[in-house]
């Protein structure tokens, strides 16, 4: 293992981190917020310090960077931003226990958007500001922004890629470009690109620019931390769509985009999971909406709402313009069942992914032929091309892994004896990087009323989720950590 | 595909079920229920010449008989099963709904035990007496019977061998004995052993002999269809207690009974799903006697109640002694993930199966060891043997299967507007083989406020369940039913 080298990246993440702190501190600062204007510059100070030690700790690293070396450091990276995230919720006394404050930090890097607060509209602004500033951290990821910006390690391809590889959704990163510091650059120029879009759209719709930005940043990692306790359910309808339709974009592989603006308008529209993702959220609209007609006024109003929920399900975003628990049976089988497909691979959504759900599929009917024609040598195809067997097990090995960490945290976090449906909807929620779920904690209702220990499962799923389970399942490997 | 011999094991099938008809018309007959005996007399009439049809069609049989062949020929077998098994319901009249009889049947073959009959106790002894045996005949299948009995075609081992795979449990079908007619011999030796043994016991309790006969034959297919309306609440404990052994030991591999008899107790204290199976059932008896002792009146009475529970969630039978419905939510979770994990492979039980499990565990840390050192060959082992991969892909594609039908399954029935927890518990609750769930199906109330499209839905995963999906799922691919 190449601890060392290890060492250093988290030095860059934790600068990063305080730079990102910044904007929250001083708005802080200018607003009259002192006590939470200094948590900041506690907060700051406190990451500078640690990640001078790491500095000098990282001296003399070794070249050689392997995909493990990938798997750990992004693993550490996300654990180390999130316990220093916290401090300034804690220290400010806003969030007054530690792992509430880790909690509602970690939901924003993950991008899942489940609270612990119950009153969001008392908070400091600029409190309001570094939570939704996560979620835009988080949604790209943080890994990938430093690989963009910063040359780490000379001109290293093989770390980039395994750093790339780790912190990227989906289960195979496309290299967009031959080098892989300018993919992350492609990818994040595209992210700013499409943040400022949904910004100027909801500032034209005369929505505050206070929270044009939270909501357009919370958008794009497609979080849902809103900036209201209703979430969006008070702004106008215009706002509504420009949600609606930002979300379903942000839950789009960026591959797609990068094709688009290369004028590859072919290959974007031939992309099996593209067809997949509009056709999916497509047949869901249709269905609530015909499901829930007779709860709204017009159809208008019906198409509106059960666009900007399946909207919020499919990208795994969290915000909400009612209350989905009131649905019929059939609406919230439906949205329920969102949560497990969720957006796009390489898009900034999360739960198990279109395009994986996708080869799963394929593998099954791959396995049937293989059944009845054993002789002949059956492979799985996705837009054409033969998909590496590698990839077919790791997406196995990700299923099985989903499927266990979902039942043993509903059984740990059934300790607190809230409904069944209320505890199975939270791991799922979490662990797709949802946010709200059904019953007790449905869009009106927030994860506040949980123990200290279901928080800390919770806390696991999120970040799982959002690593999509093995950065932070070697960090529990014994062979791991061996020297050799 | 060998059509023709697929119809000579059909007609086989239907010989078998016609013979299994008899006692049941015996004894509506002796008790003057003459409506149900003629209705029993018409089906096997109808049924034997159905039987001779299909005799007729399998002349001049050819004798290549590969897999695919078996799978059909098993898929095909369970539903033309259930369509004649449930004429005698509709015949007498006791079930006026043809959907309704073809639903209580196929919870029957597929030993589900999910009823849609109200009042139990005002049906006719014969008919609660062919319910039961259905149970009995579905649990170590069919066709393994017929295996077992009759040379269909000479001394094909292969057949055999493609047949026995297709209706049996379990990852892998080991073979006890060199010669497969021989293991089918073997598996009902021991499966009627068994089930007399059982039956002493309940009659050494008192209990009626009707009712002992009905329990016995529940117990040993992990069925759950009983006599009375409260299932086994109203018996004494020491019937309730042989009822928990019982429905342990029909949870486990036969082929630890068969080493048994051989004298080979080393490799069954070894073997590792036998260590897991009984290691989780201890471990969910602890935690559900600790969840809830408040209930109950005495230490005693709760460890009583929650190993039942847990013996009938575990083995997958559905029988119940209380209204677990009731418990506290941790005791529900965990009952809920019973469900998911199931009994044994090579058992009479259902779900996931304990072994499956395992070897997912295994692949997953394989996976994570192949990941850190990508350059090492990493296998998976079981009991000490290096376990093929086929085996793994097969387990693989079994949970992908499974995952999508329940998540598929789901949102159909939601179309009865029930609470969302009955929904999924039904599903899961049938595709697992169990019979009660949660909230709107709990332990005393049944399946009957379904719509027929949903009745529909919970059959077809009932069968798959039961077949673990494969036999099932070839019958709709396009390419079983091309001429070559």
């Amino acid at each position: 293992m190449n601890f060392r080298m290890i060492w250093r990246i988290l030095s860059f993440i934790l600068l990063v981190e305080a730079v990102f702190m910044l904007p929250a501190m001083l708005l802080c600062a200018f607003q009259k917020e002192t006590v939470s204007a200094v948590s900041f510059l506690i907060t700051i100070g406190i990451v500078l310090a640690a990640a001078s030690v790491l500095w000098l700790l990282s001296r003399k690293a070794k070249k050689g960077f392997y995909s493990r070396d990938g798997l750990i450091c992004v693993g550490l990276s996300w654990i180390v931003m999130s316990l220093f995230g916290a401090l300034p919720f804690r220290i400010s006394g806003v969030i007054p226990n530690y792992i509430d404050a880790l909690f509602e930090i970690a939901s924003g890097f993950s991008t899942t958007g489940a609270s612990i607060i119950n009153n969001v509209e008392a908070l400091p602004k600029g409190m309001l500001l570094w939570r939704s500033m996560s979620h835009w951290l988080g949604g790209m990821g943080v890994l990938v922004f430093l690989l963009a910006l910063v040359p780490i390690s000379g001109r290293n391809d093989g770390y980039t890629m395994h750093l790339l590889r780790a912190e990227s959704p989906g289960p195979d990163v496309g290299k967009l470009v031959p080098r892989m510091k300018q993919t992350a650059t492609i990818l994040y120029a595209l992210y700013i690109g499409l943040t400022v879009l949904d910004f100027i759209f909801l500032v034209i719709g005369k929505m505050p620019v206070f929270d044009a930005v939270c909501i357009a940043v919370g958008t794009a990692g497609t979080g849902g931390f809103a900036v209201t306790n209703d979430s969006i359910a008070s702004y106008s309808p215009y706002i509504q769509g420009v949600c609606t339709v930002f979300m379903f974009l942000f839950g789009v592989n960026f591959t797609c985009y990068y094709l688009l603006i290369c004028g590859k308008i072919k290959n974007v529209l031939k992309d099996e999971e593209l067809h997949w993702y509009l056709g999916i959220a497509l047949v869901a609209i249709i269905a609530v909406t015909l499901n829930v007609r007779s709860i709204y006024d017009s159809w208008g109003e019906t198409i509106r709402y059960s666009a900007f929920q399946v909207g919020t399900f499919m990208s795994s975003t969290g915000f909400a313009t009612t209350d989905f628990d009131q649905w019929p049976t059939l609406s919230k089988a439906i949205i329920f069942s969102l949560m497990f497909i969720g957006a796009s691979a390489g898009s900034t959504g999360g739960g198990f992914k279109v395009g994986r759900g996708l080869l799963v599929i394929k593998m099954i009917r791959r396995n049937v032929r293989q059944v009845l024609y054993p002789q002949k040598i059956q492979v799985v195809r996705l837009n054409g091309r033969v998909v590496d067997e590698g990839v077919l097990r790791n997406t196995n090995a990700y299923l099985c892994t989903y499927v266990i960490i979902i039942l043993a945290s509903f059984i740990l976090i059934s300790f607190d004896n809230f409904s069944t449906m209320t505890n199975l909807t939270a791991v799922v929620s979490c662990f797709n990087n949802m946010g709200p779920g059904l019953e007790g904690i449905g869009p009106t209702l927030n994860y506040s009323g949980y123990s200290l220990l279901s928080k800390l499962v919770l806390i696991f799923d999120m970040l799982a989720g959002r690593l999509e389970i093995f950065p932070i399942l070697v960090l529990f490997s014994r062979s791991a950590w061996r020297r050799r």
